[in-house]
Order: C-alpha cells, then sequence, then structure tokens
C-alpha cells in the first residue's frame, strides 16, 4: 500500500460511527476525510472529535467528492439499502455495520448492487476476527478438537429493558427480531465461520420483559451442514453474556468475553478467557489469545482492499448467511420451532448468483 | 426416627447400585440389609464389598423378606416397571435411579402401582440437590436474579464414543434417546426445578460418531408455563460437561461442575463453581454453595419417608415431567423440530390422577 491513507467518509454519526471512529484512529491505513448526518449539530461535533477535516452538507455533496474513496455507513438498519446503494452507485467502496440489511429483500438488492458496482463491500461482522474465535477457528482447523458435535453460543445484555420509542430498536418494522438481529447475529456469523453453513434453524423469540415491540430472549437450534447441532440463545434483559463454546472428539473450548469491553476492540482480547479441556480430563487449562483490534482490522482491510492489496473476509453473501438465521429464526418462531431452511432465502436473495 | 436403621436391599449391582452403596454407607439411617443380582458372583462381591448380611437367591425371595422395608432398583431403564411394581405390590417402598423408566407408558404403569400400594416411591433424580442447584433456587426465590429469561443447561460425556453392544445402552428399545435420556434427564429435573413445568419442547437429536443405535448430540428448547425459555444440550462425544446458567433482569448465575467427581456425591459441591453477575457489572463474584451429599441424602429421605418422618421430594409426578421431556424430545425431533406439548403425555401416563 502507498503511503498515502484512503479517504473515508462517514454517514450516520451516532455512538457506532464513534466506535468505528475510534478504531479508525488506531490504523495508518485509513484516514477520516468527511462525513454526514442530516443533524449538523451532529456532524460538527462528530468532525471536531475526530478531525474530520470535511463536512458534507448533504449525502449526495459528500458522494460527489471524488477524494472519497470508501463510505462507512452506521444509519439505522431500516436505512442500509437505500444509503448504501446510492453509495455503491457513486462509484464508492462501502463498509456497512451489521446487518446488512433488516430485511432479506434488501439485503438481496444490497447484494446485487455491490455485485454490479464491482467495488469493494464489507459488512462489519467484526466479532469474528476476535482472537478467541481466531484461536477456536486454529483448533478446529489443526483438528485439536476432532470432530465437532455441539457448539454453544449467547450474546445477550440489559438493553431490552431500556429501550424507548426515541430509538429504532424499539420498532418491529425497523429492527425485526430486536436482541436477535442486534447480537444474536454475530454469533449467526461466529458459527458459520468456525462451523460452515447453517441448514435450517428451529426457533423460538419471546417478548418477555422488553417495552419494545421486538422480543427480548430468542433461542435457535441451528443444523449445520457438516452435521453438528449449534444453539443460539439470544436475550436483551440480563446482565451482558458473550460466550461460544465447542464440543469435539478430542476436546472443548470455552470462551468467555467481558460485554463491557466491546466497544475499545483492541482491549477486549485482554479481558477475555478461553480454556480448554481435553479428553477424559477435567482440568480445563488456559488458551493463549492472540492479539486482535476487531474494528481496526476489518477497516484496515477495507482500506487495502480499495487499493487492491487484500481480500474482504466478510462480504455479503456471508453477512446474507447470517441474516438469514435471523429470519429464518422468527418463521420458525411463528411456526412453533418448525425448522426453516436456509438455503432458499439465501438463493433467493440472489446473493450466489 | 427411632435408633434402628432402615433396612434396604439392593436389586440390580451393577456400577449404580456401588455408587449409591457409597452414599449408603455415609448415612446413619440406613443399612445395606439384602442384596439381589442373577449373576451370583456379582451378588457375592457386593455382599462382600459392603458388608451386606444377606443375598436372596431370587428376587422373590428377597421381597418375601419382611426385614426388608425398602428396595433400591439400579437395574437397567428397560426393566424398572417389572422390578419396581413387584416389589410395591410386595409392600415394599421403593427408590429407583433414573430415569423412572424408559417408555412413558411404563412410567405410567409405575406411576399407578405406587399410588396403589401407598408406600413411598422415590426417584433418584438427584442433582437437583447438588449445593449449586439447591443456591440457585433459593436465589430465585429470594427475587435476586429478578425475572429470569433465559436458562441454559448442558450435561455430556464421552460415553457414546465408547458403547459396545455388550451394554443395553447400546440399544434404542431399551434406552430411546441415548444420551438425552441418560444424562440430559438430570437437568429435565433440574430445570423444572427451578422454572416450573415445561409446556413444549422443540429439539433435534443426531447420531454422530457413536457406533450405538442411540442418538450421541441433541439440542432442546424448553418453553416453561412460567414464561421463560430453557435450553438443553445434552452430548456423548466429548469430553465432561455440566453446566447451567441463568439469566434474569436483576443478575445471572452461572454453574459448573467438575464432571469426574458426580459419583463422589460429597465431594461434588467442593468440584463446582458458582458465580453472580450483577445488573450493568461484568464482574462474577463467586456465590458460597451450600454443602451437599445428594446420593445420601436422597436415600436419607427415603428411609426417613419410610418411617413417616419426611415427604419424598421427587416422586412419580416430578420424575414423569423429566422423561416427558426427553421423549417430547424424540417426537419433535422426528417431526423436524416443531413443538411437541408435554401436559398431554404427563396426563396420559396418568401420574395426576
Amino acid at each position: 500500500m502507498s503511503d498515502d491513507k484512503v479517504r473515508r467518509a462517514s454517514v450516520g454519526l451516532g455512538r457506532w460511527a464513534r466506535v468505528l471512529g475510534r478504531g479508525a484512529q488506531r490504523s495508518d491505513k485509513v484516514e477520516l476525510y468527511s462525513c454526514f448526518s442530516r443533524d449538523p449539530e451532529k456532524r460538527a461535533k462528530f468532525a471536531e472529535e475526530f478531525g474530520v477535516p470535511h463536512q458534507a452538507s448533504s449525502y449526495e455533496n459528500l458522494l460527489a467528492d471524488e477524494a472519497v474513496e470508501g463510505v462507512v455507513v452506521t444509519t439505522p438498519n431500516d436505512t442500509h439499502k437505500d444509503v448504501i446503494i446510492q453509495a455503491l452507485r457513486a462509484g464508492k467502496a462501502v463498509y456497512t455495520d451489521k446487518p446488512i440489511a433488516h430485511t432479506m429483500e434488501d439485503a438481496g438488492e444490497i447484494a446485487r448492487a455491490a455485485a454490479a458496482a464491482g467495488v469493494p463491500f464489507a459488512v462489519g461482522h467484526s466479532a469474528r476476527r476476535l482472537g478467541g474465535h481466531r484461536a477456536m477457528k486454529q483448533w478446529i482447523d489443526d483438528g485439536r478438537l476432532g470432530r465437532v458435535s455441539l457448539a454453544e453460543a449467547n450474546f445477550s445484555n440489559e438493553r431490552g429493558l431500556e429501550l424507548t420509542t426515541d430509538t429504532w430498536r424499539f420498532f418491529a418494522d425497523k429492527s425485526p427480531g430486536g436482541a436477535l438481529i442486534q447480537l444474536g447475529v454475530h454469533h449467526a456469523d461466529n458459527l458459520q465461520y468456525l462451523l460452515g453453513p447453517v441448514a435450517a434453524v428451529s426457533s423460538h423469540a419471546r417478548k418477555l420483559y422488553t417495552k419494545a415491540e421486538v422480543p427480548d430472549a430468542i433461542m435457535s437450534i441451528l443444523e449445520f451442514e457438516s452435521g453438528p447441532l449449534g444453539y443460539l440463545g439470544t436475550g436483551w434483559a440480563s446482565p451482558g453474556v458473550y460466550q461460544l463454546r465447542l464440543q469435539g472428539t478430542e476436546a472443548n473450548l470455552f470462551y468467555d468475553l467481558d460485554f463491557n469491553n466491546w466497544d475499545e476492540s483492541h482491549l477486549a482480547d485482554s479481558k477475555s478467557t478461553l480454556v480448554s479441556q481435553a479428553y477424559r480430563q477435567s482440568v480445563r487449562p488456559p488458551v493463549e489469545i492472540p492479539h486482535t483490534d476487531m474494528f481496526r482490522e476489518q477497516l484496515d482491510e477495507f482500506a487495502l482492499a480499495i487499493r487492491g492489496e487484500a481480500k474482504i473476509e466478510v462480504g455479503a453473501l456471508e453477512a446474507i448467511r447470517a441474516l438469514a438465521v435471523v429470519h429464518a429464526a422468527l418463521e420458525s418462531s411463528a411456526r412453533h420451532g418448525t425448522a426453516v431452511e436456509i438455503a432458499p432465502m439465501v438463493d433467493k436473495a440472489g446473493a450466489i448468483t
């Protein structure tokens, strides 16, 4: 990569833009060049906090700026389609926060637009880059787990107890699935990263204690094409949990991350534990976790891809597979847990074409 | 209770009879008075190891001995019905290892015979007596968890990889459900002890790596009548796992037991960890686990009940509710995860009449 940094623009300047902004500040490959939000005050505040030299007065103006090489989208889920496609059509590479969109239809349109534009398109399923998940993948690839039979994951926090109508996350049409599309979708990607594509999902979703329109307790069983069974638990009505466990014929692995360090991704590994357990043993010695910085690395990859020096790890297809788990779960829940197949949903979204 | 110990007889003198024999040796309420196995050598060995004064030459002779007050049944699951009903009809109190039987039909017949006999009948779902589970129940009852939304449990070990045709556990007609009826049924009771009756079960069962006829990987979602969702994972193809987690609006609890200390139940609590996590906190301070001895306590309770000085905690109804989770799971798995209701199965077994 040449010395000049990739000039990126941020659109949607809420909490997550700031988390990614801090990730970009830790990078030597990316420059925060421009930004846009409908709210001029938010815009000015963001530009000041991150020393962004340009504030676009409209999204059209931001996209018209030829210096902008990539757009980082952190607008609400239900706006992704329009915001992303507009950028792609302007020839800009796009990085969007997960999920790729709130519906499979929107996700399919985005995937087709990205393919047509022929520019890098990345979706922020950063969690698979956590050191613990990278180590787990290595153990699987090295055969140290033997053959995996059960995989269990949980991502929960207390957000559902605090939601008000001021946020789009409150509403079922903007964020269908509640905790599942906001938190669980991370593990939908992690589990498929580790064990390959999910074939079908059986699920029950409940709105128990939240005032929002969306479920705050969702449990799903994932049938993997490769044979194992997966469990995905996600809640929005308890203290924070982030765990993933794998049970294999040779060993088990247990991963536990302190959720409160999620936003500061360069610290996340140091606030995690990964332990192993060998056949016939009960001791669980710690496994060394490689140091990662998921947000910085994902933004670096995006920058390098723009310059043709890297491949995007999580693009439209991977993101559609993660979103399909969410929508298959909601459909299954409406059908009393009956397994819903993933492949037709992925095919229909057109990602594989 | 008077000074003289309750005279119990053991039938079925395999590994589990010896585990319970050691539990009885720690008791001051029970005397190992007689024993029977079809195999005279096994009988003599058991009598010698535990200093049992009488060895019955037939089961009929054992039951004809008026000095015998209670029979402890540890024969294979599929023989429970005949062995138990014969003892009940002879007017003996019966303690049987879990599950109550291998089929709902047999369980129902046993329940009706126990009700007709009017003598104490206990089923060895001892796990709920573990200190960790007792503490969790106390937290729920005290309101310290707030309202529970998610409960996750896993009980797994490597047994399925080692099964041969020499053992009844190998065969689907003798032990339907494999790991689920042998291990998972414990958590089916624990979870209902903690959260009340299960309304319905969605499940997927797989025979992945075992040579036996039965599944070695089973995942189930339990819908509780009280609202929460439960997950029950159980495997027979990995190193041992025994865990139960509860997520509530005020706190989470995480329980982990070293499976290798299961048999020596007076040591189990000291090889367990229970930690809590409060709202908005990421630290997980340990919770003190009360000291228990599940096998001894269950046998003591049985002895006291024979003398009219205690109530049986786990009788036919509780055991049928646990077994119903197993059979509902197997039926659900055959129906692609569609939820199967528990109440009709429990009613049909006749336990509530």
